[in-house]
C-alpha cells in the first residue's frame, strides 16, 4: 500500500498530468479525483488519454479529499484557499495555485485582487535551501510555470552576483496548454496554428512571483502565446555585475539537481526536449554588442511548470526519492 | 543486474526512443548503442531530449553488438538481414526494420527488391497465438507502424467473418516521424506544417505485410503525411460479411490485451491519446448509407509503431511481464 | 462603382474570407457586413488580419441586407432559409449554407432535420452544365466544403463510366476551421494541434449532397479533424468500370477550368499549396492491389471549400470573368 | 505590356513568394525566373502552390537576367554582389540578400566576412525620408526579415527621444521559412513542430543592420525559431527616456504609410493576420513594473520581411503606386 493522494480540479491539464504521473508512480496511489462541470464522469471521457484508468470523477468538496493523505490541488487562482482551510492539519497539500505563492498581501492585491490566502512553503526544490524546506513543510506552494522557467534561469546568477538585479528583461513563450482548458475563442486551434502574439504585456501575475523567488527589483516581461500545446521557452537578460561566468555559475548551481541540465557548450535549449519531463534545460552567453548575460531555459509548462513539480514537492514531503515516478527525459520529436 | 541490451540505429528516432523507454526499464541495461554517421558522438547531442544519459554512440557492427543479451536493430529497411546474420546464435534479437516481417519472397521483390533475409517471428503479440510464438522466439520481426495499425483494427474481424477479406480500403495518416530523420526538403518543417499530401499511393511497401497479418485477400491503402511529429490514424473499411457487431467482435479480441482499447460506444480515437506510450486505441461503426464496417484505430507510430511494441516483444521473448517499462498513457494535450 | 454586396455572417471564418476576397475584388463594393452577438464591433476586432478595412459589423436581418445587389449569406445551417425569403427577389443571393444544396426534401429531414427550405441552383460551376444555370440563377446554393473536394475528384468519373457508382469509398481530412469559429473546448489548439481524429464516422452530413452532385449509389464517407488550420485532403476510391485512364478522363474534364488543376503524374496534391486560393489540385492512379481508381483532391476548405467559391458563383451570376478578384495560387510555405 | 522583370533565385522561399506577387501584379511581367540545382525545372514541380503558372525555370547568370527592367536577387548571402556587378546599369536591381545592406565594411566583416560588396539604398520605405531614396534609386538592398520587424518598432522612438538608444533588448521568434528551403536535418517537421528553440544567441547578422536602422547604440537580440511556417513576432524593449507616448508616437509616424498599422489600444499583434501579406502590425505598452518601453511587431517573414517588401521598394522605383499588387489582409486562420 502506498501513499493515499487525491488530485482535485483533475479535469483540466494540470490535473490529467498530475493523475498521468501519479498511475505510474511507485509509492503514491490515487483514491480520490474531482471536479466541478465534470463531476460524475468517467476519467477517460474527460482524458482520453486515461483510457485505462477505471475512474469515476467525483465532486471537489473537502470530505471527499480528507480521506488522503497528501492533496494535489490544481484548481484556478483564488479557489484553492478556501478549500485548503477546510482540510484537516493532518492532510498534507500541495497547491499548484498561486494562492499561496507570495508573501506580500499587497503584491498579491495588485496582480490577483480578493483576499489574501497567505504564504506557504514555496515549492521550487532547487532554490538554495529550498529541498529541505519543502521536505519538512505540510503545506507547499508550487511556483507557476513562467516563474519555473524564468526563477531556474535567474536566481543562482543573483545570488552569485553576476548579474544586476535591476533592469531584468524577460520575453518568455509558452504552449496553449497554458492557457488552461476553458472554451474560449482565441484559444481555438484555427486561432493558434501558425500565430504568435503576446499578451497581458507589462502586466503578468507572475511579476511579484519571479521577483520574490530571484531577488530580481525590476523585471520587464512579455508572456507570448506560441503555436504548441507545451512547452515554456523563456528568454532572461540580464546587466552583468562581475566578470563571472554565467554558464559555469548555472552548472554550479545546479550540480546535484537532479532534474536542471546545464546544456554543453554550443548547444541551446529545446522545449521539445523536455516534453512529459520535469527537465529544465538551461544554456547562457553573454551578448556580443550589449554585453548583456543572456540565459534561456525551456520546461514543459505542464512538467516542471506544474503537475511533474508538484510530485518533486511531495517526493521531498513525503520522505520519498526526489526523483521517484517523475520523467527525466522528453518526449521527442 | 539486468538484461544486457544493445540498440543499433540509435541516431534515428526509433532508436531514440527505444533508448527513452530502456532508460527506466526495471529489467533492462543498456550496454551499447551504435550509429553510423553519428558514430562517436555524444547521445545528448544527437537526442537532446535524453540530456542526463550519458551514452557514446559506438559504431554499428556485429562486435560491439554481440556483447549484448538481446538486440535491437532499428536500421534502414535492407541493412538488418546482414548484421543479424553476423550476430551469434545465443543474441536475441528484435528487429524494427522490414528484412524479416514477410513470408512470401515475391512479396518482398515487388514491395522492397534485393535479396529476401527470410521470415522470422512477426512481433505482433495481438494476433491470435503471436503471443505464445513471441515468448519462445530468439528472433523477431516487429510490425511496421502502418501495419500495425491497420492489423488490429482489421485481423479480428476477418478472423470472426466479420467482414470480406476483399476489397479492403484503408486511408492512413502518419505524423513525419514516420519519414524518418534524413534531412529532405520535402519533410521540412515549413513545407509539412499545415500540409495534408498523400504519398505511395497504391504501392506502399507495408501492403504485403498487412495482407499477410489479417488474411485480407484485396487491399487498397492510401498513406498521408500529416502535420504533426507523431501518430498514425488509420481509417480501415471493409464490406460486412455476416451480421456480427463489429465493436464487440474487438472488444472480445482484446479483452486481455493491455495496450489495445477499444474505446467506450460514441468515443473515436485521438492519436495524441496514445503520444509516447504502446497503446493503441479502437472504435468501430457501420456506415449508414454504404454498409460497411469502419474501424478507426490510432498509435504512436513510434510507440506501438515501433519502439514500444519492439520492447513489448523483447519483454515475451525474456519472461518479464509484458507491460514492464511500457507506459500506457499518452501524453497530452 | 461596383456591384454592391454584403455579407451576413461576416464573423465567422466563411465571412472573414469573403470580406478578404471582397476587399480587393475589382467589380464588389461591400455595403454591408453583419452578424448576430458581434453586431455593433469593429471588424478589425473580430478579425485582426482585416485591419485596415474600416467596416463596423451590422446587426443580420433582411432590412439592412436587402439594400445589396447580391448578398452572401455565411449563417449556420438552418438560418439562411427564413432570411433569404425575407429579402426581395431582385437581390440576387449566394448561400453558403446547406439549406438550398438537397434537392430531395428525404435527405434533408435524415441528415439536417427540420423544414426543407428547398432546392436552389447548386453553385459548383464545374459540374457539367452547371456553369450556365449558375450565370442565369438569382439563388445560389454554395456546395459545402467536403462535398466540393470530393465530388471534384468523382463526378468526372461516375460520368464518364470509368468508376463504379456503388461502393464508393471516401476518407478526408480537414483543418480546424472547417468546424466554425464557435467556443468549443474540444476545438482548443491544445486538444487539435499534434492529433488526429475521426468524427460523425458513418453520418456526415455531406453524404447526401456529394451523392447528388457526383451520382454516386453508396458512399462510406469518414471525416477527420486534422492539425492545421485550412485545407481538405480527400481520398476518393471506387472500383474501377472500364479501362478508361482516370487521370485523364480527370484532365479532360476540367481541360478549361480555371480553378481545378491535375497534377503532372507523379505529383501529388499538398492543401498547403491551396492555401487562400479557389483552387483544387488533384491526381488520380490505379491501386496495384486492388485494382481500386483512387483521386485525392485538395482544397482550401474557406476558399473552393466556401468563400471563394462563392465569389466564383457571384462572378458568373453577375456577368464577371468567372476568375476576377480570385487567387488561382495558394500561399506556402 | 507591364515592366519586365526577373527573379533570380526562384526556386526558394522569398523567390517563390515574388512569383506568387508578381503574377498577380498589374504591372509586372515577369521575363525570367532562374535557380542553380533547380534550373530546367518547371516551376511548378518546385513551387505546387505556383501550378498554373507555366515557367521553366532557367540557370541563374547575368544573361538571363539582362533582358529584364529590373531584377530581384533573391541568392544567399554573399551572392548578389557579383552577380549585381556583372548587370548594365539600366537595369534596375532590387536585392534581398544582405550584400548590399551596411554601409560599415567593419560590420560586414565581423558578421559576414568576405569582401563587402558596398551599400546601396535601404529598402525600407518607412524610415523617414527613405521613400523618396528609394524612389530615385535604381539599386536597392531589401531589409532583412527580422531587420525590418523590429526597426519598424523602434526607429521612430528612438528618433523622438521617447527611448534610449542604449540598452535596447530585443526578443524574437521567427517561422521556419525564415531558415531557407536547404534540406538541414533540424529544420525537419519533426524536429520544429512543438519546438521552440533559440539559435544564433547574442550573434545574429541582422544586429548591425538593425543599429544603422534605428540609431540602437547598443541591441541584445535572441532570435527564436517557433513552430509555423511564417510569421515573425518581434518585442522590443528599451528605457524610457521621455514622458512621450510611445504608441501615440508610432501612430504618427506610420499615419501615412499603407502597410504599418498601429492597432487599437489593447490589441495586440498577431503573426497570423499578417500572412501572405505586407503589413506589419504594431503595439505598444509600458511595462508596469520596470518603466520600460514595450513595442511588438508582427509580420510575414516572406510578405514585408522580404519578397512583398522588394516589391513595394519596385513600385516606388517605378513610379507605380506603392501599394500595387500588394495585399494588407493576412490569410487568416
Amino acid at each position: 500500500m502506498g501513499i493515499r493522494v487525491a488530485v482535485a480540479g483533475a479535469s483540466g491539464y494540470a490535473g490529467g498530468e498530475l493523475l498521468r504521473l501519479i498511475a505510474t508512480h511507485p509509492e503514491l496511489d490515487l483514491v480520490a479525483a474531482t471536479a466541478h462541470t465534470q463531476a460524475g464522469a468517467a476519467l477517460a471521457a474527460v482524458h482520453p488519454h486515461l483510457t485505462g484508468l477505471d475512474v469515476t470523477l467525483g465532486a471537489t468538496g473537502p470530505d471527499v479529499l480528507a480521506d488522503a493523505d497528501l492533496v494535489f490541488l490544481a484548481l484556478p487562482h483564488g479557489e484553492s484557499g478556501a478549500l485548503a482551510a477546510a482540510l484537516p492539519g493532518g492532510v498534507k497539500v500541495v497547491d499548484l495555485g498561486a494562492d499561496h505563492r507570495l508573501r506580500d498581501p499587497d503584491a498579491w492585491m495588485r496582480y490577483y485582487g480578493g483576499e489574501h490566502a497567505g504564504p506557504w512553503t514555496y515549492g521550487l526544490p532547487e532554490l538554495p535551501g529550498q529541498r529541505g524546506e519543502i521536505s519538512i513543510a505540510t503545506r507547499v506552494a508550487a511556483p507557476g510555470c513562467y516563474a519555473t522557467a524564468i526563477s531556474l534561469a535567474l536566481a543562482p546568477l543573483v545570488t552569485a552576483g553576476v548579474v544586476c538585479a535591476d533592469d531584468v528583461v524577460v520575453v518568455a513563450a509558452s504552449g496553449t496548454s497554458g492557457a488552461g482548458r476553458g472554451a474560449k475563442a482565441h484559444l481555438l486551434g484555427s486561432e493558434v496554428m501558425g500565430d504568435l502574439t503576446p499578451y497581458k504585456v507589462g502586466r503578468h501575475q507572475h511579476v511579484p512571483e519571479i521577483k520574490q523567488a530571484t531577488g530580481a527589483r525590476s523585471l520587464s516581461f512579455t508572456p507570448v502565446l506560441a503555436p504548441m500545446p507545451r512547452g515554456i521557452l523563456a528568454t532572461v537578460t540580464a546587466l552583468p555585475k562581475s566578470t563571472g561566468d554565467p554558464r559555469q555559475v548555472l552548472a554550479e548551481a545546479y550540480a546535484d539537481a537532479p532534474f536542471v541540465h546545464v546544456l554543453p557548450e554550443g548547444a541551446w535549449p529545446h522545449t521539445a526536449a523536455t516534453l512529459g519531463s520535469n527537465s529544465c534545460h538551461l544554456q547562457a552567453a553573454v551578448d556580443v554588442d550589449s554585453g548583456r548575460v543572456i540565459v534561456t531555459s525551456a520546461i514543459d509548462n505542464l512538467g516542471k511548470g506544474a503537475a511533474a513539480q508538484a510530485i518533486q514537492c511531495a517526493n521531498l514531503m513525503l520522505d520519498f526519492p526526489e526523483t521517484a515516478g517523475l520523467p527525466v527525459h522528453g518526449v521527442a520529436p
